[in-house]
């Protein structure tokens, strides 16, 4: 069974407090209103990329609640004596839960991959053995690498890093050969963004693996501590709640190509079959 | 009238403490966002579908709320006074409450019954009798499972598990004999995701009374007491959003067979009757 382990936190200067402490507020700010974004949008696309929508918008609440949580842990960890907050912080009996963000990796990388399937608007049977691959090595990538990253041996870090990995080259294959292969369909515009949106998302995970062997590459103490919640948070953001808005991007132009009576100018929740394409053509 | 007692809880080590902990705000997290995920797709689905819905989600909200509960009161029933929190967790003053569990259970497991009941969309007349006897009986089955979980001793822990397990055979027999008969006027591939449905609540079902037999079975300690608490709250959150999901898809399905008209290309609330893709093909 894994134990989950207090991370080592060192002391921080006041500078390097307030730097993590705005991080995570902005990252909680980002996250819910991009969120709150997605969920307002919905009838601004077709009904069957809402799916995407709300699944963006999860991801993105999910995430928030996780700042949110880390945001007050970290308060909690550390103490001041000095007047006006300008002296060092000392830390409390309270441990830094590096924990939440595993959890939160645990519940929203799967549900990334599920927002890509769900822009895709792929059949049924097309969508289901992909959602199934990608589902299970995302959540077996952010598994393996949780050990490695309580530890503080390099030895173990390294290991669980190297497993963590092959799930993680496996959701590439997946992503580039079997998803390129149903692209055919969608429209050539709709491609490109598509294929800018996958080099994104390996280019953003490519953070985490560095913010977790920072440790091992021998950046430690404050300052490294700093560089890896800065790292990790500034990636959050990007892969969740400008993820999330690509996704929008996508699924208006999917919306517009597939009914192109229906631009900015309609709201989709409209009767709009009564002027659908197939009458106005006929 | 019963009187709930403080749970006997061990000291734990940094890394037990730190394992529950994670596990609750897991738990929060998937309760609360499956149950918003829930709300957010009410459209979906066919109108008549939407009370499952609306039911599932209330679940996932009333296992947060107690789920919150739980996690604070956590939280408050231990203390260290290690710097960064790495060293031995003792017992505050604050008593660890099972009791919110069995509050919990109380209020969602005929919750859950009512779920399948409405998702089934039986008449009227065919859903009463049985929605009484599922809720009565599962109401049943908690209340007298709680006496045997606040005592420290094999007896009557084995005579109010015995007594909760009665209950629990009957609500075995409802739905495997009584609803199945019912299932005929369902479409075929809607029965065979409801007989898993079943079997998967019954396969949940039975983690809680492992985890309540533990200390009987000589389990014992604070391993005991994580693995208690790590099975609970698994179960938790499969048998309520894993589940709640499940009802969803279900809906999905039947919304789709009742109207084949309206797959993922319509949002059923729109007044979809008027330029009907039947009409559109005419």
């Amino acid at each position: 069974m894994i134990v989950a382990q207090g991370i080592q936190i060192p002391e921080l200067s006041s500078g390097q407090y307030d730097t993590v402490y705005n991080l995570f507020s902005l990252a909680v700010a980002s996250l819910f209103f991009t969120g709150l974004y997605l969920v307002l949008s919905q009838k601004r696309v077709l009904p069957r990329y809402r799916n995407a929508l709300i699944v963006s918008a999860t991801v993105c609440f999910i995430a928030t609640y996780h700042y949110l949580r880390i945001f007050d842990n970290f308060r909690d960890s550390y103490e001041t004596e000095a007047q006006g907050g300008a002296g060092v912080y000392t830390l409390t009996n309270i441990p830094f839960n590096e924990g939440y963000r595993y959890v939160d990796w645990f519940l929203t990388v799967p549900l990334l991959l599920v927002e890509v399937i769900a822009v895709l608007a792929l059949t049924r049977a097309a969508a289901k053995p992909l959602l199934f691959k990608l589902v299970v090595a995302s959540g077996l990538m952010i598994a393996l690498g949780y050990p490695g990253e309580i530890t503080t041996d390099t030895g173990p870090r390294l290991f669980w890093g190297t497993l963590s990995t092959l799930p993680f080259l496996y959701i590439l294959y997946v992503l580039f050969v079997e998803i390129n292969k149903s692209l055919d369909r969608q429209p050539p515009a709709v491609v490109k963004t598509l294929r800018k949106l996958f080099i994104l998302l390996v280019a953003l995970w490519g953070v985490y693996p560095i913010a977790y062997l920072m440790p091992v590459l021998g950046f430690d103490g404050a300052d490294a501590f700093v560089l890896r919640q800065f790292g990790y948070s500034v990636a959050d953001i990007l892969a969740k709640a400008m993820f999330g808005l690509i996704i929008f991007k996508i699924a208006r132009m999917k919306s517009m190509a597939d009914d192109p009576n229906f631009g900015d100018d309609h709201d989709f929740d409209a009767p709009i079959e009564t002027g659908s394409p197939a009458q106005a053509r006929s």
